[in-house]
């Protein structure tokens, strides 16, 4: 482990108040256009926050059009030792995309071209501001589309996907976003822009690629990406299973897997929250259960049926009060309104949600499903559970009021509690959000010094002085000489 | 780019001709016992061989039962300057296991234990010399099997697997290696014991895991490893498309995929090579067509029967001349034989074969086998051809007699003739069978010397002296300072 060195960023604050030296700002300006360039306190404050908890704001806000002026910016602010974070849509949900040491921040949003679609090999060739769902709609009409689906499809960017390695709902048939990915083009820390990956056939050599996704910004800037695209399946089926209990409905998720079943999607929503759904969404969910799970099966027609009738004969067993099927695409979509729609709807019993990301061997979820009712009760809190349950993949939402000082303590102890018990149950820290600066902290719960070690390994063999993304992953207390980071944001860490 | 210097490892050769010093043997037998070390050249030829057309002897060759010991023997040789290799059954068929640099050979054939099964969560904890068939036999009682099957799977071990990131007939539906692979204990080069992934959930911050898995030895040796594992599927069908010309096969694989079906499995046999096969196995295939599909179908009873009539109206529409669908167990093995034991048939008409390992994209399987004969015919070779053909994943077999120096020269000649044609196609180097010291000098045909400075980022983040496994992956040319090798190595790399 090295000698502590960590360099206080604040020392080149410039007497604006604003931390990028003038120079630096002014050869940025130069290189991009006055336009692709934000520098006044009222538009940065819209950079400072994320989906997350979190903040942190930057000093510089740059929209690149080109990798080369990706490559160009990094090289001259590391030239500057001002650290640099990129930023997709700032739908994440962990402060991935946060300038946790403030510096420039690299917004993608203008490099947001689908530049090559191959229907033959089902790849696209995409900038990383392009939104995800709209690579499905570039290829749709060849029958293909991209199969990560984060609930923020509409809005976040395959970059940042690529950066947290995001999952969905459909996580369980096909896996998560590094699973999709076939190469990609990055800049390094010290600007040098490199290719990984290959556009057939997995490359020969080390799996760089699957390194570089959910590094989440660490290592690299992602700027050119080429995607896996999947067939759309002939036929699908959605089924909603209602349960009295929450115990019976956990029960039908470990035993469709153990059958042998992979539906596409197995979401769980509890009483409470579907109550709270149906009032906003109207989705047809029944106000008077204890859970429902939402199932999806696809592939063949023939397969399709089979499987449903599988899935509604497991879910009779575990004392199913009724299985719906869907009909027809109208109830379909009506079924995934209601999971989609969820944080909306949250969103008018309290003023904030704080959105938690655990991981629990499935085998596991009653008993992490009824400590987390417990943790809720402790410290005062209503906590729904709309999750991904085929993966074992919590997601428990603690409602709060942001303007409660004390309110929103209690909720971070409430959340620090919930993931611990997830660890403790043998599980991960985050199924899909990331670690981020929500969770750097916690990353000591599963990792030891050796841990750290090894990953600092990785780290420091391409951002050895932390101008990349500062901050994140790694606990603070193991960061030394690793992030250049503001005295005002160092005070501002929670312990 | 380092300045070149590299050392020769014959400077440390002691007077016996045995390039171990004597201090170094010696603390190896009294760590392991003189019955778990192998000095004598008779016994060390043994393992100067593996499946490839390489060979590497080594000048020690001992059999750790422990991680400790492992560690151990790397610090030791470490403080001697002497080079380690890790070898599992020796079946690999890039060289990846054989001593290039001569040293220290550590076999894992010891190390081959079961340390845990878990059932309820389908995980299983076990040493790298375990064979790989033997996972699945250990867990078939519960309905679990351990998916990547090797053509070696009945000897290779899963160590091995895991080194090479090895694949087989049924990858096209669950992946390789690196897919059922969720934690690995390790020992770097400085015999360091670390671990990394996790039992349950991806591990949060690098995936590391999925870096070690495919890394070919020259990162750290594995000694345990945590496997995933599948649930058995209800029902299999397996299917023999036959057909007149190797074109219309292609055709049909190009059409089952892009009708969206993922069979399990989706081989080719040419109508060479299942004559061949035929006279030897009596597996009922035609001696009269242009090629074979043997195709494989997994889930529930309704869905693969679904898939079966679907796959076979595919290939009806391309002209195949029948479908069969095996009636049952004894008819299925007996299609499994004849694609199980075609190297076997094929060691009747030459002395030797040499199997290669190359990828191309799907779409262009029509005129890879084309260039292929071409290539055989200008060399004068028959080139057999068995091979994954649903992942473009071919096997080209060149059949040739090792006694005759030019001819063998002229096989090698071919090889990489067909590997550079895979390139040109826009596909890969290997797709199964890894780099190893077969294709460390064609690497350059698709990587660039930006591309290998990334990658010797990682290889010398955790083994910058290159005493694990030296001269495997990169060419000798981008080698320097990286390898520590014996003149009359040296003098034998083939150009």
């Amino acid at each position: 482990m090295p000698a502590c060195s960590v360099r206080h960023y604040s020392e080149v604050v410039s007497p604006s108040g604003v931390s990028i030296p003038a120079p630096l700002q002014r050869e940025i300006k130069s290189l991009l256009g006055e336009k692709n360039v934000l520098d006044k306190q009222d538009d940065l404050l819209l950079y400072e926050f994320d989906g997350s908890v979190e903040k942190g704001r930057p000093d510089l806000v740059v929209f690149p059009h080109t990798t080369e002026q990706v490559s160009k910016i990094v090289r001259l602010a590391a030239g500057y030792e001002v650290p640099v974070v990129g930023r997709g849509a700032g739908t994440g949900l962990s402060g991935g995309a946060l300038a946790r040491g403030g510096g420039v921040m690299i917004v993608f949003a203008r490099m947001n071209k689908i530049l090559e679609i191959d229907v033959e090999n089902q790849r696209a060739v995409v900038q990383p501001g392009v939104v995800n769902l709209d690579i499905t709609r570039a290829v749709e009409h060849a029958g293909l589309y991209f199969a990560p689906d984060p609930s923020s499809a509409k809005s976040c960017t395959i970059g940042g996907n690529v950066a947290e390695n995001a999952g969905g709902p459909h996580t369980l048939a096909y896996g998560v976003t590094t699973n999709h990915i076939a190469a990609l083009e990055l800049v390094l820390p010290d600007g040098e822009i490199v290719r990984t990956g290959s556009k057939h056939g997995d490359a020969a050599g080390y799996d760089l690629c699957g390194l570089f996704v959910g590094s989440e910004g660490t290592l690299a800037l992602v700027t050119e990406i080429t995607v896996k695209l999947a067939r759309k399946p002939e036929a699908v089926k959605t089924l909603l299973a209602i349960f009295e209990t929450i115990e019976d409905a956990s029960q039908a998720v470990v035993e469709i897997t153990a059958s042998g079943i992979t539906p596409a999607a197995c979401e769980m929503l509890d009483g409470w929250t579907l109550r709270v759904v149906e009032d906003y969404v109207h989705a047809g969910y029944p106000r008077d259960s204890g859970a429902v799970l939402l199932l999806e099966v696809e592939g063949l027609a023939e397969a399709v049926d089979g499987q449903a009738n599988a899935i509604r004969d497991v879910c009779k067993r575990c004392r199913a009060r009724e299985v719906r099927v869907a009909k027809d695409d109208w109830e379909r979509d009506l079924l995934w309104k209601g999971r989609k729609n969820a944080f909306g709807a949250l969103g008018r019993v309290a003023p904030s949600n704080y959105v938690l990301d655990g991981v629990i061997p499935r085998s596991k979820l009653p008993q992490a499903l009824e400590r987390i009712k417990e943790i809720g009760k402790k410290h005062g809190f209503n906590i729904g559970n709309i999750f991904h349950a085929g993966d074992g993949n919590l997601h428990p939402i603690v409602l709060y009021d942001p303007r409660d000082t004390k309110q929103f303590e209690r909720a971070i102890d409430a959340a620090r509690e919930i993931i611990r018990a997830c660890v403790e149950m043998g599980g991960a820290l985050t199924g899909e959000h990331g670690v981020g600066m929500e969770k750097n902290e916690l990353m000591s719960l599963l990792f030891s010094d050796a841990d750290f070690a090894l990953m600092r390994r990785i780290h420091d063999a391409f951002n050895p002085d932390s101008s990349l993304n500062p901050g994140k992953i790694f606990p603070m207390s193991k960061g030394c000489g690793e992030i250049r980071i503001r005295k005002k944001e160092l005070a501002g860490v929670r312990a």
